[in-house]
Parts: C-alpha cells; structure tokens; sequence
C-alpha cells in the first residue's frame, strides 16, 4: 500500500499545483484587459485627454490591487468584522500561503482582475471631463465597496439574490456599466457634445488602437470565462466555444444596425463577450452565437437611445456592458433551459418560484438584472453625486476641459511632438 | 483494488482536463495572432486605408467563426453530407458537449483558430483597393469552403497527398500566401504602384505597429506550433526550441538580403516562423536556425522578383508566408531525415515512392509543396475573378481608391483629428 | 502490481509534460516583454529614432537566440570547455532533446527569455545616439557573455557569490540598469540635453504607447516571477500575489514623489515589479506592497540625481531596473526574515557570516547588490569604451543625430506619410 500512499500524494501535488497553474495563467489573461480597456477607450477619446485616461486606467487598477488586498476579497464574502481582522492578520505573514502551493492567493489573484474590470468600465463612460481626484475617488469606492457588496449579495457570495451567472455578465459587467450610467448622469454632457438639443458627435483619436484594444480584450477574455472554472477539473470546452462565437456574433450584430459603422463592430464584439458570460456553460454553440448576435445588434440601438436622452456616454460602455449584461443574463435564462437544448441548472442555486427549473431560471436572471440595473444606476449616481460635494465639483473648469486634461491635470501631452502643431491648428 | 480505480479515476480526470487547458490556452495564443495580423498590415497600408484593413481583419476572424462552425470544422475530415447534418443536429444542444470536459469543442476551437490565420493572410496581400463586400465572399469562401477542402485533401485530413507539416507551413501559410497571390494577380496594381512598368514603393504609414505586430505574431506563435501536440502529452521542448531559433534566423537573414531594411526584417521574422511549422518537431535546433535564415534570405529577393512582375503584393504575404512556406516543407524534408541529425517521420505517414524513407520523406514536401501552390494560385485567381463578376467588379472606383478606403468604403478616417490637416496638405 | 507500474508511469508522462507545458506558457509570457519593451522605449524617443528603438530590440532579441545558443547558454552553468563542445555537438541533433518531451530545451528557452531580458534594457539607456553597429557588438557581448557570467558567477549558477534571488532583481534587471549606467557614461549625453549644465527635457514622441508598453511588460511578468518555480510542483500563488501587489505599489510610489507625473508612474509600475522579484517567493502580501511602494518612490528621486549628473538615460533604466533591483534585493532580505514575517531562506543558499540566518540573508543581499552594481558599471563601461575603438567611435555622427537615426542608419522613417510634414515643421 506504500505505492499507493506516494502515488495520492503525487496525484494531489499535481492537482494542487495544476489549479495554481490554471488560476495564474487565466488571472494573467484577465490582467491584460486591462490593456485593452486601456487602448479601447484611449482611441475613442481625443488627442487631449489620451494620457488623462490612461492614467485612469492604471491608476484604477493599482488601487484596486490595495483596497482589494484590505477590504473587498473579504467583503465578498463575509461582512463578519472578525474575517477582516483575521485577514489583515493573515496578510503580514508569508507564510500561511505556503500550503497548497498558496493557492488561497491564487484564487484572491483571481478575484482581484476581476473587481479590476468591472471598476475600469466607468472610465470609459466617465471620460474627458471628470477631475482625475474625483475619479480615484469613485474607483476606490468601487473596488473596495460597491462590486464586492454586489458580489456578496449575488451568486458568487451570499446568495442573497441568486440567479446564474457563470464568468459575470451583470456581476461584473452588468454593474460596470450601470455604475457608468448612474456616473454618467450625475456627470452630464462634455462640452459641445449637444447643441440645441441635438447630440453632435465627438469622434476619438486613433479608431486602429480601439480596434486593437478590442482583440486584446477579447484575448482576456478567454481567462475571464474559461478561468471561471475555478479549478482545473471543472475546464470546459463548450465555455471556450460559446465564449468565441459570441464574440462573432456580437460584431456581425453591431455592423448590421450600425450600417456598416467600424466602431460599432468593435464594441459590437466586446459585447457579444458580456452577454455570454452569463450563461457560457449552459447554453449551445448555435445559442451562443445567437446571444451574441442580438447583444451586437442592441448596441447601436441603446447607445442612440441614449444619446437622445443626452446621457453623453463617451466609449458606450452602457450599451456595452450594461445593457448586453442585461441581454446576456436573460438570454442564459431562455437558452440555458434544458427545453431549448440547455443544460439547465442546479434548482438550489436559482430563486424558488415556480417550482419549475426552466421557468425558476428564467425569473432570476430577470430579477437578477433589475437588481443589478437598479443597484448600479442608483448608487453610481449617489456615489458621483457626493463625490462632487467633497471635491468641490466632479469636472474639471469649461477652460480645462477646452484645453483637455492632459495638460491641464497631468502637464504631459499624450504626443508631445505634436504639441506646437496642434496648439496652432486649434 | 477499490484506491487503484479512484487512482485511475482522478488521473483521467486530470489528463481530460489538462489537455482542454492546454488547448484553450494554445488556441488563445493562436487567436492573438489576428491582432498581430491586423497591427503588422494596419502599419503598412496608408492611413487612408487603416481602418478598412482592420475591419478586413476583424470581419474575416467573425465570419470564419461563423463558416467554420456550420461547414468548415467538419469539411476537414469528411464530405459525406450525413455527416454535416449530425453536427448541425448536435450543435443545437448543449449536453452533447459536457463530456470530457468538453473537449471536442476544445479542438473545434483550435482548428477553428488556424482556419481563421490561413484566411486572414490573404488581406495583407490585396489591401487598399479591393471592394469590402469582394473581400467578404472570398474571406467566407477562404475558411467555409477552399481551407477545410485543403486540410482534407492533405496530412491533416484525408491524406490523399500526404507531406510531414506538424503545424502548416504549407497547409496554414502556404495556403494563405497563395491564395493570396492568385487574388492579387486577379485584382491587379494599385494605383501609382508601378509607373513607366517601374515599380514605384508605397511605404505604410506607422513602421513601428507593424514591429509590434510581428511580435504579437511570434508570441501567439508559441501556441501555433507548440499547441500543434494536440495533447499535452505529445508537447515537445524541441518544437519550442526551433520555432524560437528559426524566428531569429529569419529576421536576421531577411536583413542580410534587404541591406538593413527595418521592414523586412519585420517580415523576415515572420516568415521564419512560417518556414519552421513543417519540421519544427523533427529538425535540431541547429536545423531551426539555418532554416529560418534561408526563409528569410528569400523574403527580398521573392518580394523584388514579384514586384518586377507587377505583382502588387501589399505586405509582402507570397514571400513571408507562400515561398516561405515552400522553403520549410522541403528544408523540413532535408534536415528531418535521420542522416541530417533529423527524427525522420513515420514511413506511413508520407507517400512511398521510391521505399528510402529519407527520400520518400523529401519527394513527399516537395509534392506537396508544388500541390500546395497549383492548389492556391488557382482558385484564388479563380475565386476572385469569379467573385468580381459578382460583386460587379473587385476593386473599388479609382477616386475612391485616391481618397482611401477608410472614408468611402466605413465613412470614418482611422485618425479623425488629422483628417483636416491631412486633407489640407494632399 | 502490473496496475500501479501503469499508473506510476501515466503520472510521470503527465508530470513532464505538465513541466514541460509550464515552461513553454511562462517563458512565451516573458519573450511578449520584448514587445513591451520596444512600445515603452519607442513611445519615450522621438519620433526621428523610433524606428532605432525598435531595430535594436528586435535585433537584440534575435541575436540573442543565436548567442544563447551557441555560448550563453552553457556558460550559465559551466566555463569547462568540453561542457561547450559536448553541447555543440548535441544540438547538432534532434534525436537528443526527445527524451522526456524536450524538458531541456524548454528549460534552454525559458533561460533565454531572461538574458534577453537583461540584454534589452541596455537599449533603453542609450538611445538616440548610439550607432547601429556598436550596439549590435554589445547586444551580443551582453547575451553571450556578460549576462551568463553573471549567472555562472552569482546564486543562479556556481553561487561563488551567493543571494537570494528568486526571479532575478539582481541577476537580470539590476545587472541590465547597471550595465546601462556604465554604457551611458561611456556615450555622454544626447545633444541638446544639458545647457549650461542644466538638464533640458526631452519628451518622446508617444506617451500612451509607452503605457501600454508597460501594461504588457506586467502581463509577461507574471511569467517571469511564476514561471521562476522552474517546475510545476513548485509554483506558488504567494509570487503571483506579492508581484501584482509591488506593482501596484510602485506605480503609486512615483505617482507620489512625481507629483503625479504619467510617465513616472509608468516607470514605477516597472519598478516595483522588478523589486519583487527577487523576494517575490518569501515575503508577505503586505511586504510586497511595502516593497513595490519604495521601488516606487525612489524612481523619480534617481532620476534626478543621476540627470544632475550629467547621466542621459533616456528611458530611466537605471532608477527603474538598476536601483530598483538593489532596493528589491535588500528588501528582500529584510522582509524575508522570519521576525519580519517572511519564510527565511535555507542557510546553505546565502553567505555563511554571522551564522544567524535572518542577518546572513541580509548580509549576502547587500554584497550582491554590491556585486552586481560594481560588475554592470564597470564593465558596462569598459566594454562600451572598448566597442568605441572598434567601431571608430560609438555615436552617430552631430548632423545624424539630430536628423535622427531612421533615416540615416535605416533609411525609413517610422511614420512615412508624416515625413514631409514633419521636415517643414523643422
């Protein structure tokens, strides 16, 4: 029996240091959306305001890195004082992440990139006038208090309001972009973006980099859904499948109401990726791609709905990943029953309604989506609002944001060669 | 007896899920290549042209999924109808794919990837003047219909024309390069290219982003040949070895021909990489360096012979990726056999003709070397001149072509700031 | 018993290629740092010499292969000559690297990814005004020769100088920043640069490039500092955790002693990522963040000193890899003590001085700090001087460096269509 003893033990090794191994690499791929995010919305703001964004991507994410590693890991799931003493205890040692390949840290990795990207989506929505402090305040708030309240409440933490949501369409992006909605409106309109009632459209800098910043995006993605595993044993190749087809359809949806427009078909893609997070490991390949479709398709419909409403919604992200979010969640709902070739759910970790397990999904993600639309809206709204208070004001003065936060917060043009050459053409 | 069967158990379980993440991640990095793709050509079209080389890029990767999924993954091993049909029934429903982890679709999604780098390639050849609705067809064409026919005719499928290509240096970009010169030699010149039959350079617009790309490129490579195990029982250091060397020797020996040029030492590098696919299971690492030099000695010398012929081959694809290809197969056949320090191949696995493995080996690469290009330039010419007739001619207006395809094929420049400017100084 | 020995054997196919696979994944991370290396290096010249930049990376990366190949590689490990010829031989071959999937060329390639590292962060302390040529002999002077010394010489290879040095603070970036420190010295400042003895600063030309740059060196880190486990069994979620957290930390530190400076921030996400790696493996998550922060800090501070110096390091490598290293190094010793929460080293790995293993460890940081400072500068100048006589002097000509070195060394400008524009404006 001594064989068998050394061969579990390998055997555990192996799994234990496979699921690190599995955890860090899709973390890493979920890390770089950070770029894309960061390239996506660079390219869709003008030369002015290029660095002011970067800057908050970066920034969102370093500070997401601190007051994750304080408050929101354990926030998502315990509001118990006594976990977060335990932590901070915890985390001025190394050693109690010695065992098991630390792959309690590896998890928190995990959880982090996630946090990351639903606080980086409100950048998008928020940029070219909101003051730098005023940003990194809501950032804070975000990573440390609003997503891993959310995440609690919903079906990664407590279950309080439980519905399926395998990699995240509305607990991660579904809050993002209703968060930037709520943001949006506190914030109003950049300068010239409405004239006499009439939306005037500010196109970006450079369409090429928003485009690439969309197939870095779409390369993390496959760590944001495939990743959502959690552990090696649990991979799923039908999750990698859905996940690609909807990013297909989602672009292919967006450049048929968009009439052929390149950006839409861009964001178009990013949403076909929200949408199918939701349900990715329910649903069928020929669903997946028709998730995706109908989230493309809504894009260019809900971003002009909008813009008639003069939410000024810069890198559409509302569209994006709100309103896909919402898609997707419901969609998951519809082609997730077993019914509509889905593979259904366990009935434990949806709401009990009906009594039936198609019907009982299918209410959850609808509640789950209004729970997420109404929590995101109203307390990025709240949040911006008492922000403003405190820093005096959320924009920056109507000269700076002529001029462009570049230079007027940061001192750095994004392309300083350029600087005397567009100084005079302005 | 009862530990030994969960013993068995667990490690099955561990291999099933090990070889769907290492096809997931492979396959991920194969799918970042559609940003090096779209950066590498981007740089080298003019602005006026950049984003209509992007969407080229971008449509092509959504419609391959698409194609890919309702014909193609299956036109690759079969062509009976009943066959076709019992994935279209499947493909509706989710559970069919819960399996082993989901593992079918794992492939799917691998060779989905390599279809999608095969049809992309051709863009880079006929950017700047084709109609996008043109490009469209034959990009559906490309990776529904002419990739799969290709990987069923040969090693990957059928082998009904066996050659050794452990990652395609002819069935990927071989294929892709040649299709890509029969479509150019349809669609003819741009405008101004070739003046007094003088052929005049048109230089691209960013240098820098073509590097970048053609590192994105190289590092989504490392999933392309060492992803090519299939298994991750079958990875090979020795793949990762010569793939890594040929790239060094094809940027180094592309700069050597080009006396220094920056651009085709780009694409020196990439066709390095192409050259290596064929053998790069088979050959020394010694072997890989030589064999990338020799594919990048011929990336000028190919390039200048096509242009003195008036084939205007935008980013230099028939070179880096046809030739290239050609190189490889028949340098893998050389220093693949056993007496060049070579693994030699399977006797089984290439045609008999002359019962020497060695030689069989050789006059296997060299067949389907020539296969490879017939097979390419003909139904590219083909297709494309049968696609004008559709579409009512291949290329768009002459004015249209002047002011760029950006404005008049998606009416948006890729750097709308500039455009004032631009306009002003043309 | 017939079961067990299947068994036994099925385990240990799948631990090699586990390993083998693990190797493969990190070091493809750590070669995409090249890319991130050339877009923060690029985006921080102007545009006359990003053509240059981006040569030299790419020629640094390829010309490293080959030197690794053939020496570097061996020497890391031994200076016994017949060690050299055994392994020329060798790879002469396929046959050899067959045995258990290539572990030992994965093992080569994951070495080279690190000493191209080292080799590339020279070209960010010397540009825009070295020659092509002289850089080429240093490049592969670095790759074959200094760097694998270093390794030979420090805890990596013989340990005649031993440290802790998990990832390399010293071994790799430390000894690239000082190397860089002796070559700028050797090659004086860019013309321009300091009137009257006072630095005048010289803006690159793209400042989001040089972000996102620094977004993918992070992505290709976390292979850098997770892949440094070498095998499966040994990897740690701690490295993953403390490594995004000095991240974090050192973005904010230079943010801080910036005053909010964009470009400092980016550096000092660099920083505190290269000050982690070498206690990435024992200290706490707090630790990491401490760390991270005063790597940070400290970036803007030497800049300052070494540019009122007369130092001209165009992209700040010294603060960033060199000082942050030795602030890395050191801290590590001191975090990694056990009263101070870290997990301590095995005693046999450090210097054996006052024989308590908390102060040896600090102790062996603080002379291989020393160490590596002294053997970059030193012989980075040395050789730099060396390399002038040889190359009849090491800048380019006054009139070529102002031109810029696209044109003059490669004769391509990086932006083409710009070019005519860009010589009217100056």
């Amino acid at each position: 029996m001594g064989d068998v003893n050394t061969i579990l033990e390998a055997l555990n090794t192996l799994t234990v240091a496979g699921n690190v191994f599995f955890l860090c690499v899709m973390g890493a791929l979920v890390f770089i959306m950070q770029l894309g995010f960061a390239m996506l919305e660079c390219g869709q703001v003008r030369k002015k305001n290029a660095v002011n964004v970067i800057m908050k991507n970066m920034f969102d994410w370093c500070i997401g890195c601190v007051s994750w590693l304080f408050i929101g890991s354990i926030l998502c799931s315990s509001i118990n004082p006594s976990d977060f003493l335990d932590w901070w205890i915890k985390i001025v040692k190394a050693t109690p992440f010695l065992e098991n390949n630390g792959i309690e840290l590896a998890n928190w990795f995990y959880g982090l990139v996630f946090a990351a990207t639903a606080a980086t989506i409100v950048s998008g929505g928020v940029a070219e006038r909101i003051k730098f402090s005023a940003y990194v305040i809501i950032s804070i708030i975000i990573t440390g208090l609003l997503y891993p309240l959310f995440v609690y409440l919903g079906p990664w933490g407590a279950s309080i309001v439980p519905w399926h949501d395998y990699a995240g369409s509305l607990v991660v992006h579904g809050l993002g972009g209703f968060l930037a909605l709520g943001a949006i409106a506190a914030l109003g309109p950049r300068i010239g973006r409405f004239k006499d009632g009439k939306p005037i459209p500010i196109l970006g800098h450079n369409i090429p980099l928003a485009a690439f910043g969309a197939f870095i995006l779409a390369f993390g993605w496959y760590g944001f859904n495939i990743g959502s595993a959690l552990a090696l044993k649990d991979i799923s190749g039908l999750v990698c499948a859905t996940t690609t087809l909807a990013m297909a359809g989602g672009a292919i949806g967006a450049l048929i109401t968009s009439k052929k427009d390149p950006l839409f078909m861009t964001n178009g893609l990013v949403a076909g990726l929200v949408a199918i997070c939701s349900g990715t490991d329910i649903v069928s390949p020929i669903a997946g791609l028709i998730i995706g479709l109908i989230a493309g398709l809504q894009v260019p419909i809900v971003y002009r709905f909008l813009e008639n409403r003069k939410i000024d919604d810069v890198c559409g992200v509302v569209p994006v990943h709100g309103t896909a979010g919402i898609v997707g969640a419901i969609l998951a709902g519809i082609f997730g029953m077993k019914a509509l070739g889905g593979v259904g759910v366990d009935p434990d970790s949806v709401m009990h309604i009906v009594s039936n397990p198609d019907i009982d999904l299918l209410l959850s993600q609808i509640i789950g989506s209004i729970f997420c639309a109404f929590y995101g809206i109203v307390l990025g709204y709240v949040v911006t609002i008492a922000i403003g208070f405190l820093c005096n004001g959320l924009r920056v003065g109507r000269e700076a944001e002529i001029r462009g936060l570049d230079i007027v917060e940061h001192n750095l043009p994004a392309y300083p060669e350029e600087d005397t050459l567009a100084n005079r053409e302005s």
